[in-house]
């Protein structure tokens, strides 16, 4: 691996950023063309529907690509989806040498990196591959486990605790801490809270960010027991889903749906919607994140299911204490540590008086092909 | 302040951290002779009793002191101790210029700098003073306030677990995090923790680094209930207190004291031993620094009763999750967020696979004259 094309394809990856939380149901994907070591153009996907980084990234560079190298996060499509391929594109606009991040594990799409050396081309992958995947996890994830990434998000003093025990939380974290919270809302499809959370916070869960999307909103509420008088309820600034059993009463969905507001039954598990069945139920929706915020009993059910593939955990500048305040992550817990969900890496970042730790369970390498 | 008297203060501070963990119940101090902008000699204190770090310093000059600055971390004593003043021997070398870090706030010590100043020498205080008060902290606590400092130290998993539901908990932090889990008791003159930890882990709370020396180990057990079996009762390697209050039983305390263990009887609160009471007694056996190890319990009476210094806490990288899984710090809590323990500045350090945030609730710089 050549230092110039980990350099290039740094730029990539910044581009291919810009995009993150606005591709879904595509990836966010970063382009640069190079031609006598100067950068001709730079591209990134904005949006599903419309051109992909590569075409961006042609189209400035217009006949200065000939000749050129393009670097790519993704392995550039084969297939007409709902653009045509952009492996036609390169050839075209006369690339030599395509230096690629991550394959894509995409069936109908993949194969872009043979097409291309068949044509002559000169074909290179694998180049920070891992930060390559880590900018496309969800996609990855929804490809090739047919679920879509689940982010694990909570605030907590430096003892765990989520509020004090008469539930004080307001605010354990800084608004640094808070703002970037904000801004995972932005990065995910969906964000998914439990019934007592609705209950006890009344929150819209939108997001407060100037430039920031409304991620969809799941509500677990099992037995469809929340008064329709919520305000996520009759908030429309997102779309809103409830999940419940097959037994939930017919006349709250009727009332809920009068809102606006979706529900979806599913099958349960331990007189609980099912949460495997959920995570299903929303990739057919093109939902491909989801951004859980718990509470405490959502959290201990994602991680004990095994089903969360990355944490994002603030922290803010107290010690609450008390043995009855609540705690980030509940339910019924492992017996032995080595049951429980270990991090193979952990990153910190400081965010004024708070700071975060975000670490992987799925480490977004792994999913590629 | 000059550029130069920061740099040189910054070496007396390297130089006073060599003797951390040594010196109590004096403080750690740092001394730096310079001339012509070349550093001449150093020292620092090694011990109580033993020479001061400017001693140590002066009888590495020599004859070269005639006319140098001597940086100290901590005002130079003004009165004979153990030792002889500091600021005769400064005074005798021909030293013309003293730059010192903090005061002494020690009524029979201090003045160094007033009498310096009136036999000609130009005196300068204040250099790097945040950075020497912390230090020495341990001193400044105990002549301030006149009591020890108190680290609370607490290891758990990202989400506030010290161990899972039954118990299990080694390890949740690495190997890295456990060493300088022990530097901190090397720090310390004395370690605490509550009756339930001798319970459950039968520990020694030694130091095991291989230049470590063991702290005081002081066992909270209101009523004298632990079995003298325990292997801390049974070891020798450091010396054990146990804290009990007035109506613990006679015969107890008898077959402990045969296994040369020490019992502190004190007042009560609320049917436990009075922590204040007790870290007054600790200071009178001039225990100045005390790393309070837990359990939840412990923790939670220090931190209600405002007496934390000082927070270590150690973060592996687990989630475990579990209601029944116990926290760091339990007892009552407070009811509102504004009640409970705030830091208002963290630091962090990774340690391997785990991390550390430690931070003050009392500024070491406050308790300053």
């Amino acid at each position: 691996m050549k230092n110039k094309d980990i350099y290039f394809m740094r730029i990539a990856l910044k581009e291919g950023q810009k995009g993150l939380g606005f591709t879904s149901p595509n990836p966010p994907v970063g382009a640069v063309i190079v031609k006598n070591g100067e950068i001709i153009s730079k591209g990134y996907h904005r949006q599903a529907g419309t051109p992909h980084a590569e075409i961006h990234a042609l189209r400035e560079a217009g006949n200065k690509a000939k000749g050129a190298t393009i670097y790519v996060t993704l392995e550039p499509c084969n297939h007409h989806g709902k653009t045509p391929p952009c492996t036609q594109a390169i050839l075209k606009a006369g690339i030599k040498r395509v230096v690629i991040g991550v394959r894509d594990p995409n069936p109908k799409a993949q194969g872009g990196a043979e097409f291309l050396k068949n044509q002559g081309l000169e074909v290179i992958t694998g180049v920070l591959a891992e930060e390559c995947a880590e900018l496309c996890r969800f996609f990855l994830k929804s490809v090739r486990k047919k679920l879509p990434w689940v982010l694990a998000k909570a605030a907590m003093s430096l003892d765990g605790r989520i509020a004090t025990r008469r539930g004080d939380s307001k605010w354990i974290t800084g608004e640094r801490a808070r703002s970037y919270g904000h801004k995972l809302r932005t990065l995910c499809d969906a964000i998914l809270v439990g019934k007592n959370t609705v209950l006890k916070d009344d929150p819209l869960l939108t997001c407060r960010l100037r430039r920031g999307k409304n991620p969809v909103r799941i509500i677990l509420d099992s037995k469809l027991s929340l008064p329709v008088e919520r305000k996520i309820f009759q908030n429309k600034d997102a779309q809103t889903i409830v999940a419940c059993t097959e037994d939930a009463p017919l006349d709250k969905e009727k009332k809920l749906k009068e809102n606006s507001v979706t529900v979806w039954r599913l099958p349960e598990k331990n007189g609980q919607v099912d949460l495997k069945a959920l995570l299903r139920k929303a990739l057919e929706h093109y939902i491909l994140s989801i951004l859980v915020e718990g509470g405490a009993e959502v959290h201990g059910s994602f991680f004990e299911q095994k089903l969360v593939d990355e944490v994002a955990f603030f922290y803010g500048p107290y010690v609450i204490g008390g043995a009855t305040a609540p705690c980030a992550v509940g339910g019924k817990g492992p017996a032995k540590l080595e049951e429980a969900s270990k991090l193979p890496q952990l990153s910190l970042k400081k965010l004024g008086d708070s700071f975060l730790i975000k670490g992987y369970l799925t480490l977004p390498f792994s999913l590629t092909p």
